[in-house]
């Protein structure tokens, strides 16, 4: 609670904070409270009654939240939402008794958003992925992670992440690019894996630094996409080229592959459903966060719950994010994934929105800037219309803010 | 495709008609069609290229409609969506690990909705409600069923069915109110239970008829509200007045309040996860609707599913509906009821389309003026940015529409 000695720039009254930054009272809790801005930072937050002077005479704007809670913007770390086509009719056929195997035979599965992808055009992909993120920010986001994996050619996955730049010009939010061009083996190299992965680390991955196009680097360690060596050999380029480390990893079966993830100090594992407690102790060990997906367990039905009561012993950060994507979670709210933890995992409300705030902010390396309501954190925040904070986990379809502030200054997502 | 003589009010061309009325073809589609409307009711329908004449030539106002497609306004058959307060916090207490008597005993479960419901004032259950209507029509809905229940009091429950007689009037959608005073017994009835069944019978629904403030009675027939013979009571009284009747049953236990609902011939019975084969003969011979409602059977973690293999085979028509209500189902979303009912259920998506279009049309009696796209039957309907009727299902955290058309004009919903 510093004070700044020149005026804010804004300062809002009347509200509510779940600050997620004190965890001696749940949410971080400050009830009538006021926060004062300056150059798109915090300035100052606390009781209202504690406010160093009358409004007026502390910032040049004075404006009343009218009892509305107060949340740090809330930040999607994992999403796939550049992506061409749909596969709503895929939906359909499985419901109507159809095999994967048979769809995968038509055509189907995650080839068909990667030729979908491959065919759309830049300002195609731009504009449905745009119409995505403010769908997003309606729901409160301010933070969005977009990782790219549906063109997996050098061509397209390079179309993909200068699609997510033009939206970071485009969108007045923080938007971070991951590369996934080894989300699976695209069927042109199916024969040729290494010749795939060579192509990744000696070509892709190069040149998508040098155009600066993406801060991290992603792998799906999975019997069906990359094995641990696979990964291993990817982490080495890509942590040689200065990327971030992400990993996909024990959602079907356990690899391991987030001890790998751990050992290379990747900022986040994700998936889990089938972590080992020695795998959570190297994640403890290297401060990896533990990205949880709950949309892609909803949506394929699956039944292996990640072992959050072991993550919760441990202390490892749990986050969560949407995972939205086309094949295994068309879910584009954080407050659907906040009650998917909920209902199906036992997550309390507190623990889903500090996993969509300070733990998701983590899990993108952005924990120095975002994810709390803190001076000196950048003032992206979101408010709403709530008597408790706990709403933000209770609506299945989805919860919309009633404003949205990125870097001090309102801002539209409708 | 009759063609009425005169021009129509309106012409919509250039769009894919999911009419649900013909079941040869999915979604009874149309593609590449037109709409024309006049007085408020469908005049014509059918490919566009089989219009009988210009589109300028027939209608006084052409709109394009770009390729969206358009299907029946969506019906929420079964609704509590008066209600005062929140149960939010209730929620999370849950989730910490309280247990539910513990809940109850510091006055929390329905009953604090009922104290909610009972201290807020008329305007104030107005006001919320219109915006839980408001967010419903966003989603695509333009006929609502909302049912009292939260009153249980003679005065409580008149004001719940005034503030819904107050949104018909405020709303250009279609209301159907039903009278659900038999929820459970209010707990200033615990030892008297008669006195308040007489009550119901003798007093509050004589003069709901005299007002006119609900054309439907409804009981929620299970062990922790009535039995079947109190149920019948109300049935009786409400039938001697000229109500229709529904029924909540089989949703905890295998009471067979279904069958007694068909014997009545209610135009429902609603939930329905115990039902039996002998109570799925009886209301398919009284046409009796099955209402699903997913939302409630997922918030509560129900394993026990409904028999919707013994509905299909015996051709009982199945609706699907929000059972938007604060403690068991926080879900004010028709898409997301179809994604659960497609995910939890294996219904098809063209099944959850018409358990919410042409199926709940029936459930509120309402199959010769809503339901489906055929000349005569009221001009509403909504328009949608999908390439698939299929996409309605598709997404958890639902789907706006990007129109809304009753009697024929545009409405608003934001």
């Amino acid at each position: 609670m510093n004070i700044s000695l020149s005026p804010w720039n804004k300062l809002f009254i009347n509200l509510h904070a779940a600050t997620m930054a004190d965890t001696s009272v749940p949410y971080g809790a400050v009830r009538d409270a006021a926060i004062g801005v300056k150059n798109g930072k915090i300035a100052w937050i606390g009781k209202q009654k504690n406010l160093p002077d009358a409004p007026e005479k502390l910032a040049k704007e004075v404006m009343d939240a009218k009892g509305h809670w107060l949340t740090p913007g809330l930040i999607d770390c994992h999403t796939h939402m550049v992506f061409g086509g749909q596969r709503a009719d895929e939906f359909a056929r499985k419901l109507q008794g159809e095999s994967y195997e048979s769809i995968l035979a038509s055509g189907g599965g995650i080839l068909s958003s990667v030729r979908a992808t491959r065919e759309a055009s830049l300002e195609e992909l731009r504009e449905t992925a745009l119409e995505r993120a403010r769908y997003a920010m309606s729901q409160g986001l301010t933070v969005l992670e977009i990782k790219s994996g549906y063109g997996l050619s050098l061509e397209s996955e390079l179309k993909i992440l200068r699609v997510i730049k033009e939206l970071r010009e485009l969108l007045p939010i923080t938007i971070k690019a991951t590369c996934l061009a080894a989300h699976v083996v695209p069927p042109e190299f199916c024969d040729r894996r290494g010749a795939y992965i060579s192509l990744i680390c000696e070509e892709l991955l190069p040149q998508v630094k040098q155009e600066n196009l993406a801060s991290a680097v992603d792998v799906f360690c999975e019997k069906i996409a990359f094995t641990l060596e696979e990964a291993e050999q990817i982490f080495q380029a890509a942590q040689a080229l200065g990327f971030d480390l992400k990993i996909h990893a024990e959602q079907l079966s356990s690899l391991h592959g987030s001890s790998l993830a751990a050992r290379y100090h990747a900022l986040s594992a994700d998936h889990l459903e089938y972590l080992t407690e020695s795998d959570i102790i190297e994640m403890k060990a290297s401060n990896t966060v533990a990205v949880l997906l709950p949309g892609a367990f909803y949506f394929l039905r699956e039944k292996q719950i990640p072992p959050l009561e072991l993550l919760r012993q441990h202390q490892v950060p749990i986050a969560l994010a949407t995972d939205f994507n086309p094949g295994t979670s068309p879910i584009n709210s954080l407050s659907t994934i906040m009650n998917l933890a909920c209902v199906l995992w036992r997550f309390t409300p507190e623990e889903a929105l500090r996993g969509v705030t300070l733990h998701a902010a983590q899990a993108l390396g952005l924990q120095a800037t975002h994810g709390s309501l803190e001076v000196g954190k950048n003032a992206d925040f979101a408010f709403w219309n709530i008597e408790t904070p706990a709403e933000l986990a209770y609506y299945l379809h989805g919860r919309a803010c009633s404003k949205l502030v990125t870097h001090g200054e309102f801002i539209k997502f409708n």
